[in-house]
C-alpha cells in the first residue's frame, strides 16, 4: 500500500485514482477549483467529468495542493499539458522529499516542442525529484471507470522505477506494460491527437470508413516520421501507445479530439468548437507544435499541415481532405521505407 | 479503354466492376449462379449483395464463364478463396491468349498455406498467363458503390504490369497505390480477418473500445510476425493493406468477419453463425491456416490460437479473452522487437 497524490480531477485523473483505490492504495485527489473539490467531497462523485465514478473511502479530495501531496510516495500529474509548468512550480515548495512523478498528459508544448517529461524535469529541480514516468495507452476514462479491460504502457529513463509504477497500477482489468522508449511513448500519445482531429473532420464531412482508415494509416506513417526524428523508436508507434491509442481515439465518440474534429468537419469554426466543448482538446496545440517542427526540420507531413490550415488558417475542410486524397504518390511504401531508413542509420 | 472481365458478382466484385465502368472500360461481370445473373440482367442491380449498385450500360452480365472472358485484356478474380482453384481450372480452356489476372480475394488456403496468387500460378499454366496482380486495402464495397473516397494497393512481381492495373482503376474517388511487396499485400488482407473475428468477439462479449484497441494492436504484431516468416516485408503491415484494412474491418459493422465474431461473442456456435450469414467468412479458414502454420513453425500467436480454439474447439469466448488480457508479459516491446530482429537478419 502506497500513498499516492493524483493532481487533476478531470476524467482521466479520476479514472486513474479509481484504479489505484481498487488496488488498496491511499489516494489524495486534488482538484484545481475549490467548487469542484467541494462538490466531490459532498457527493463522493465526479459527475462533471466522469459518469459511474463513485469515490471509495480511500480517495480523499483536496483543493489545496500542498496538503494534497503531504507524505506522498508518488505523485501522478493528470492535468492538461498547458498547466504542467505551473503545477510543477507550485509543487516545488510543497515537496519535503524527492518526488516520483508519474504523468498522464498527452501533449507537446508549442514553440519549445518539449515533451511533458522534459517540462517536468525543467521545472522541478534535481534534488526534489527521484524519477519521471509517463503512463499512456488506449484508455477511455469512461471505460476504466466501468472496470472494462484496458491496457497501458509506462516508461521512464529508470526502468526499475517504471516497474515499481507498473506494480502500483496493475490489476486484472488494468494491464500495465513497461517500455524502454520514453520519447516514443510520450510522442505516440501526443501526436495521435492530430490524426484523431483529422478522423473527426473526415467523419464530420460525411466520408466513410474507407477514407478514415486511409487517413489513419497515412497519418500514423507521418507521425512516426516526426517522432523518429525526435528520438523515438519507430516500433513504439506500432504498439499500444501508438496505433493502439490512435485506434481508440479515432473510432470512438468518447474522444474529445475526434469530437472537436467532427464539429470542424460539420463547418463550425475552432473557437466555437472549443467554447462549446468546455474541455481541453490537446490535439489543437499539438497540431501547432508538430506543424512548426515539421516546417523547421523539413519533414513531409501533409495530413498534419492540412489540419493545421483548417484549425488556424480557416482552410475549407472538404478542399483539404480532397487534396489529401488526390495527392500524387504512386508507391505506397515510399514513406514507410523512409522511417525504416532512419532507424537503420541510427 | 480496356475489356475487363470481372469473375464473381459478390459485393466486392460488383463494386470493382462499378469503378472500372466509371473509368469507361467495357466490363463483363460473371455470376456463378444462373438465377443471380438473370436477376441482374433483368433488374440492372445486384440487390442480393450490394445496395446502391445500379449497373451502367458498359457492364454486361454473364453466367457462362467462357463467354465472359472472350476478348478480355484483363481478368479480375473476385471469388472466395475456396473457389479460386476451380475457377482457374475452368478458365484454362476458355483463354485463347495469355491472361493478365488480377485478384481481390483475401484468404490463405488451409493445409497448403498458399496465397491466392500462388494458387493462380499453380493452376493456370505459364503460357496462358501474362502476370498475376493482387488488389487489396481498406475498402468496404458498400462505400465504393457510393463513390466514397477509398484507397487500395496493387502489387505484382511485375511492377510495370502493376502500374498498368493501377491506371485501369484509379480515379478521383478510388486511389490506387502500388507496392513491391506481393507477399505482404496478400497476407495483410488475409491475416487481418483473424483479428477482425477477435474484435467482433470482444465487442460481442460487451467489452469496450480499450479492450478492442489492445486486441487489434497485439493482433497486428502477431500477424506481422507470421507474415514476416512467410516472406512479407513487416512494413507492409503498417500500410493500407495491413493496419488500414485491419482498422476498417475491426471497427465497422459492414465487415462480415467482425459480424461473425460478434455473434460468436454473443454465444452462438460457428455453424449457426455461418448458416445465418449466408456469405463467405474468409477469416474462419484463414484462422485455421494461420494456427497450423504457427504450430509448425513455432511462432507465438496467442490471439490467433485463442480464436482458433473458440472457432473449432468450442472454447468459451469470455475465458479466452480474459486469458489473453492477463497473460504474463511485462515488456510491451518484446514481440515488436522480434519482428524487427527478423527483418534485420534478412
Amino acid at each position: 500500500m502506497a500513498n499516492i497524490s493524483v493532481l487533476g480531477a478531470g476524467s482521466w485523473g479520476t479514472a486513474l485514482a479509481l484504479v489505484l483505490a481498487d488496488n488498496d492504495h491511499q489516494v489524495r485527489l486534488w482538484a484545481h477549483r475549490v467548487e469542484h473539490a467541494e462538490e466531490m467531497k459532498k457527493t463522493r462523485e465526479n459527475k462533471r467529468y466522469l459518469e459511474n465514478a463513485s469515490l471509495p473511502d480511500n480517495i480523499q479530495v483536496f483543493d489545496d495542493l500542498t496538503e494534497s501531496v503531504e507524505d506522498s510516495d508518488y505523485i501522478l500529474l493528470a492535468v492538461p499539458t498547458k498547466a504542467v509548468r505551473e503545477v510543477c512550480r507550485s509543487l516545488i515548495t510543497a515537496l519535503d522529499s524527492p518526488a516520483t512523478v508519474i504523468h498522464a498528459s498527452k501533449g507537446i508544448e508549442p514553440k519549445t516542442y518539449k515533451r511533458v517529461s522534459e517540462v517536468i524535469t525543467e521545472e522541478i529541480p534535481e534534488e526534489k525529484r527521484r524519477a519521471v514516468i509517463v503512463l499512456s495507452g488506449p484508455s477511455h476514462a469512461e471505460e476504466v471507470a466501468l472496470r472494462q479491460p484496458t491496457t497501458v504502457t509506462v516508461s521512464s529513463e529508470n526502468l526499475e522505477i517504471a516497474e515499481e509504477v507498473q506494480s502500483l497500477f496493475i490489476n486484472s482489468q488494468f494491464r500495465v506494460y513497461t517500455s524502454p522508449d520514453l520519447v516514443g511513448v510520450e510522442l505516440g500519445g501526443s501526436l495521435k491527437n492530430i490524426i484523431a482531429l483529422g478522423a473527426g473532420i473526415s467523419d464530420g464531412l460525411g466520408y466513410g470508413d474507407n477514407a478514415k482508415a486511409a487517413l489513419i494509416t497515412r497519418g500514423l506513417a507521418e507521425v512516426a516520421r516526426l517522432g523518429t526524428s525526435m528520438g523515438a523508436n519507430p516500433l513504439t508507434f506500432s504498439g499500444l501507445a501508438g496505433i493502439g491509442d490512435l485506434i481508440v481515439t479515432c473510432t470512438s465518440s468518447h474522444s474529445r479530439n475526434w469530437r472537436a474534429g467532427f464539429k470542424l468537419g460539420k463547418g463550425e469554426n475552432l473557437q466555437t468548437v472549443l467554447d462549446d466543448m468546455g474541455m481541453v482538446v490537446e490535439g489543437v496545440r499539438t497540431t501547432e507544435a508538430a506543424f512548426q517542427m515539421a516546417e523547421e526540420q523539413n519533414i513531409n507531413m501533409p495530413i498534419t499541415s492540412g489540419i493545421y490550415y483548417i484549425l488556424f488558417k480557416d482552410a475549407n475542410p472538404r478542399e483539404v481532405v480532397e487534396q489529401l486524397m488526390t495527392r500524387v504518390r504512386r508507391h505506397e511504401m515510399e514513406d514507410l521505407v523512409d522511417v525504416l531508413d532512419q532507424k537503420m542509420k541510427k
